[in-house]
């Protein structure tokens, strides 16, 4: 359980799962969000979802949500955890009561708070920076290591911050910065039913808020918050789920972003390119493969694939299916491969659309051990 | 390598992946098809799949095609195995002359020719039937157990039959019976480069000729062809790579028949679903999830799920979720998770569609050993 208060009240802006079974702390936090009124904080408990539990579960989410908030200004709440089993009321009363009676202001409560609301993550996820302008600064944590996959804001993230930013500008900012970082995860390729990441913004930081959103300062803003959101994106994959691998799939060369995005999806979601990287095997048709089926139309002939290398000038780089054709070398593929981070680029051949590039774990015995094993 | 060859001329008809990467195969049996002349038979190789091998793969393939032609009639060609590798033509060419020196009419054939074309696959995949009628007989083999993913016709599969069918007929009878066999089964939801699904009628059988899709003789062949492909379908399933489970999901109470099998879909994809049956853990929630993510239009509190017990009275019925709410029963869901066949039905409440049937495996340490340590 964990309670993340701010002094003052804030400006909140959050995103939420596009699963159809939203869970109820979502149902209540996104209702807390639409009202428009300032926020107090947010209360995270783990090991129970409170998804798909129906009328009780909902007023359990809103009895929790009551219990944390400050004077007039509500909580938000979030739950992860297993699915279809209902909250323990009498530990949340009381875990809710002492988390209040116990917060800390400094680096010592925002570590406690995430390392409180981890199940099958390994480590605990916190980003912090002062803006380059030096005018505010951003704290944020997350978690979660499965059931991660883009098309939401994938499991719990809090991101506060001193900043004065006005609701619209802080919900605008938190889009951008959404489509960048969170959306582009995929461990599993499930998209959970409790997916939540919220901005707190109060103010405390003194300045003119921002409030304009073709403003400079909301620029600035936007993008401290996107590398914030990518940061705290990129620690849920490097600690996915059985993962000994971090890898990155850029995609060029597409007729469009959308396109861009189904080819990466396709093969950050592929068993059998997840399970040669785990294997450190450059099996690289099992990508062409996934590209192949990703819906988009394609042209093999013009299809490239490389292994991209550490040297600056290019020459780790393993250009492994040139104009749809192999290329292959195993020496240097199997150095590429026994790194922990691996670089994998696509360039479809159909276009100008923009890179998109997204971010990917291994598939491996323990993820298979920790989902066959444990009830998560 | 296998070579199946008839006796006379056949009418021929095929379906094969929808993968933007078509392997040199699957091109020149294409060809040879849409030509409507007749085939003599077809020719098989396993261990390299000629895919994304670009002009050389595919004159190897026309060279491989041509060896096993027999007289005027060509031959249909099929490879599977490793992608991205090109055919050695020097064992090809021999191996194609030695089959056509050996070739066997009865069951030893079939069964030694089934046996050539496995990979991964841990059994030979054979069904034979005589029509209910009669009439004629059916004989088919099928492969694979990985890279097997709806939307294609699922790696190799041949049937062959000594009724007298048109190839109009027998294209209206195939397509009949793959949208409900193979384009209903998953694996590890990777479509291959290489799927082929081939029904060959050389009219051995005698009798009038099946040349009118609405008469009584075209259903009945349709309905038994049906049944030949669901069986050889349902094998690839039951040997899925590192499979312990065979799971058939049924979804009813869509909108649309496209809403069932998307809603299927996303559950014989789900890692997580499919590691909790491999685990027999009776995580329904991680079921749920995966309907509310399908992107059909869900409303939670209208979705039932069951996991389907032997007993005809419905007496071992588990209703796991009901109108929206948990109802489990840790113990009779253990009985039933326990047994190597496990059946899932899901009513998602929103219409009236026919139900759709799927059948999917669990993934297990063995797919990953399988497909992190060889390269298939």
């Amino acid at each position: 359980m964990a309670l993340l208060r701010s002094a003052d009240p804030c400006s909140a802006a959050a995103v939420f799962t596009t699963n159809a079974f939203q869970a109820a702390p979502v149902v209540v936090s996104r209702r807390a969000v639409a009202s428009g009124r300032p926020v107090s904080g947010v209360v995270v408990n783990a090991g129970c979802a409170n998804a798909c539990t129906g009328a009780r579960g909902l007023a359990d989410a809103e009895e929790m949500a009551g219990i944390a908030a400050a004077g007039d200004a509500p909580a938000l709440v979030m739950s992860t955890g297993v699915i279809g089993q209902y909250l323990p009321m009498g530990r949340v009363r009381d875990g809710v009561r002492a988390a209040a009676g116990a917060l800390d202001a400094g680096e010592r409560g925002w570590r406690a708070a995430s390392e409180a609301i981890m199940t099958t993550d390994t480590l605990p996820k916190l980003v912090s920076r002062r803006s380059a302008c030096g005018a505010f600064s951003l704290a944020g944590m997350s978690k979660g290591s499965g059931m991660i996959h883009p098309s939401m804001a994938t499991m719990l993230a809090v991101v506060a911050t001193d900043a004065a930013v006005s609701p619209a500008c802080l919900d605008a900012a938190l889009r951008h910065a959404n489509a960048r970082s969170f959306n582009c995860i995929s461990v599993d390729g499930d998209t959970s039913t409790n997916d939540t990441l919220c901005v707190l913004a109060n103010g405390a930081a003194g300045g003119a808020p921002i409030d304009d959103p073709r403003s400079d300062a909301f620029a600035r803003f936007r993008d401290e918050l996107t590398g914030v959101a990518t940061e705290l994106a990129k620690l849920i994959v490097r600690d996915g789920e059985g993962a000994t691998k971090f890898v990155e799939v850029r995609v060029r060369g597409a007729a469009s972003e959308a396109d861009a995005r189904a080819v990466g999806n396709s093969v950050v979601r592929s068993p059998l390119v997840k399970t040669a990287l785990y294997g450190r095997d450059a099996n690289w048709g099992r990508i062409a493969c996934a590209v192949g089926y990703s819906g988009v139309s394609i042209v093999p002939e013009r299809v490239n694939i490389w292994f991209r290398g550490a040297a600056a000038d290019g020459s780790e780089d393993l250009h492994v299916f040139r104009d749809g054709a192999p290329h292959p070398d195993e020496e240097l593929a199997a150095v590429l491969l026994s790194r922990t981070d691996v670089t994998l680029d696509i360039d479809v051949g159909m276009g100008a659309a923009d890179q998109v590039t997204m971010w990917t774990s291994d598939l491996t015995h323990d993820y298979v051990t920790i989902n066959g094993d444990y009830r998560s």
